[in-house]
């Protein structure tokens, strides 16, 4: 195991209307003018945004309103925000929404504080040290950005998509209501779910040795996914297999379950492209890329396959590990369109055409390749993107 | 699920050479005069109190010292450090050691702070709201301590041993360097992961339905630890093992796999009278209780423990919930044994005779029962005591 320090200090308050805590929250953590920052419609027409504001009220707490917050959160938005936030002394950040209205909101919470623009952080992933406190309710579990010290940002002009993260990012509260995700539609929901796996399964494929409690911890959050997440598509009410997907939501990226052991992030910086670009929901974007990324991978280290493939789907070993292992790889492309997701990219509206292009937008390390399990380089991408072409 | 509230704050400093920044945290988290903690010689012997010290005086921090905790750790201690504190204006305390220094620790730090007799709160386990700041440097991991607001105390004189807990007592850091644990003997390895194990079980057994993700992480703790205690035990320098069996044993108690469930705690409590009146090494009593308390169990839930039987061990479901859990009993019992640790009280030097005694000296609930699994009463656990004689 690799030295670590870990510290996630963020309060979680998990149940039934709970969203009706916000503004104690918000009193406890000193918060006195708050910006709520929110998405589309839905939170509007839920009810939900009018109980959180009437909540805040109940504590006699100041408070102004930014919604519009796309998915795939762009930086325009970013700005108006930070604006708002110093003309008008915002003094603590509300989060209503999923992952994108989150990491919008840690974005506008770092560049309030910030003397130069904001953008300077993070399209070179510079940490962020201060930022407005932010809490957070949770519409959509997906991002884990509830629970995790990262951002992830499209910029407006230049379409080019970039992770910041920082402790100072950490929510101070997270208000996980799971009957706020019953209204979740379909593909949403199993999205949501790709994301929550593609978090572990990036902390899981490493070359660090012999980390059994956290391969173990690892494994726990995605046998808990892959069971729920047929579940709630069947039957979207059903509460316990929510609150199972939103609470593994949140360890899958508070990285409770991924420190002492390098972790890989290829597939997220290939992902982020197809989102900067088409706009593709991240999660079903995760779900085609994975198993080829894995694919790919899987030379590297049969053996961690092999013991995927029989610890997640009960995958008796052949005898042979790559084999083993490429069961194991076929079972998730098996999973993932079970959920609804699509198992290639033209489904998904990208151009065979722009491989090369996205390729050689990545944020690449200084020996010139991504991710650690094993180091791609752009051809290699383009390789994949080929892969599940 | 149940709804819950879940705050761990504690900032783990985990690796090799870790404890040489216990200045730097200390620093870090305001302390400005300290009281270092810590047990018998063996903290001393092998050097480990001196380079505390050192870090301490390399930040320019003053500090005392008070030594002499013992296992099972007593009221008579945790005076004196309450007028040590007052008297030297102590504003932090480090504990250096296992779970019994911890745990006086933290009494010293809620004592100091009020204005009645600790004991008031410990006898009914009123919880605790304030408390000077704790910090640990941790030696053996077993109670948990490092990252729980629990401590666990013994009155000098009557011999009453009570848990207490309180959001104010849990550390602010705890280093957790697992080179630490090379030199413990395989008595404390083993009676240590049967107390890792214990918390783990506790949470597991539960009559809150449908809990899919904090069932699977309570499965990832038990599988780690039933891995790698065997590998200390035989290879006590096996490092990979005991930073899993470190880590294991911080996340099997600061809840993280416990929240949103109903949890048990009578084998805690009926173990609490063997130490309190034998003196018997926690996890080793625990060991003994635990298939006793188990088979006690089984008829109320036989489908859980069937369960357990077959995620936990591997062993196939005979058709026979009751069979098949009663199998998993035993292979707890043959696990227990296989580590060293005994599988009945005479061995523990518990007399038959106080069995009684040890019942009616229990804290029961208002309606006069221990445990949320099952309800016990004291004629219930004198059975259990029986049943493991």
């Amino acid at each position: 195991m690799l030295n670590f320090e870990f510290c996630s200090p963020t309060r979680f308050l998990f149940g039934k209307g709970t969203e009706n805590k916000a503004g104690e929250m918000i009193k406890r953590y000193g918060g006195t003018k708050v910006l709520i920052h929110y998405g589309g419609g839905s939170v509007v027409r839920s009810g939900l945004l009018q109980r959180v504001k009437e909540s805040l009220e109940q504590e006699g707490i100041e408070f102004l309103t930014l919604g519009g917050v796309q998915p795939n959160p762009r930086s325009g938005l970013v700005y108006q925000g930070i604006d708002l936030c110093r003309k008008e002394n915002v003094d603590f950040i509300l989060a209503v929404g999923g992952g994108s209205v989150i990491d919008s909101a840690k974005a506008i919470a770092a560049g309030t504080l910030m003397d130069c623009d904001f953008w300077e952080y993070w399209k070179v992933k510079k940490p962020i040290t201060k930022a407005l406190p932010v809490g957070t309710v949770l519409t959509i579990p997906a991002a884990g950005s509830e629970a995790s010290p990262n951002s992830v940002i499209t910029h407006e002009e230049t379409l080019v998509k970039r992770g910041c993260a920082g402790e100072a990012l950490r929510p101070r509260f997270s208000i996980l209501n799971p009957e706020l995700t019953f209204t979740l539609p379909a593909w949403q929901t199993a999205s949501g779910a790709s994301d929550i796996i593609a978090h572990v399964l990036e902390r899981y494929f490493t070359n660090t040795k012999d980390v059994e409690v956290t391969d173990r911890l690892c494994e726990a959050l995605l046998l808990t996914v892959i069971r729920e997440t047929p579940r709630v598509i069947a039957d979207p009410t059903c509460y316990e297999a929510r609150a199972s997907i939103m609470w593994a939501g949140a360890l899958a990226h508070n990285n409770v379950v991924g420190v002492g052991r390098e972790q890989d992030w290829a597939t997220h910086a290939i992902e982020h492209e197809l989102s900067a670009l088409y706009d593709v929901t991240h999660g079903a974007g995760l779900a085609v890329l994975f198993p080829a990324w894995m694919t790919k991978a899987l030379p590297h280290n049969p053996k961690l396959f092999a013991t995927m493939a029989t610890r997640i789907f009960g995958i008796q070993n052949t005898g042979d590990d790559a084999e083993t292992g490429a069961l194991g790889i076929q079972a998730w492309r098996d999973f993932f369109t079970s959920i609804g997701m699509p198992d290639n990219l033209r489904e998904l509206g990208v151009k065979e055409e722009d491989f090369e292009y996205m390729a050689n937008r990545l944020l690449l390390k200084p020996d010139g390749t991504l991710g650690n399990f094993v180091k791609l380089t752009p051809d290699d991408v383009v390789e994949i993107y080929k892969s599940c072409y």
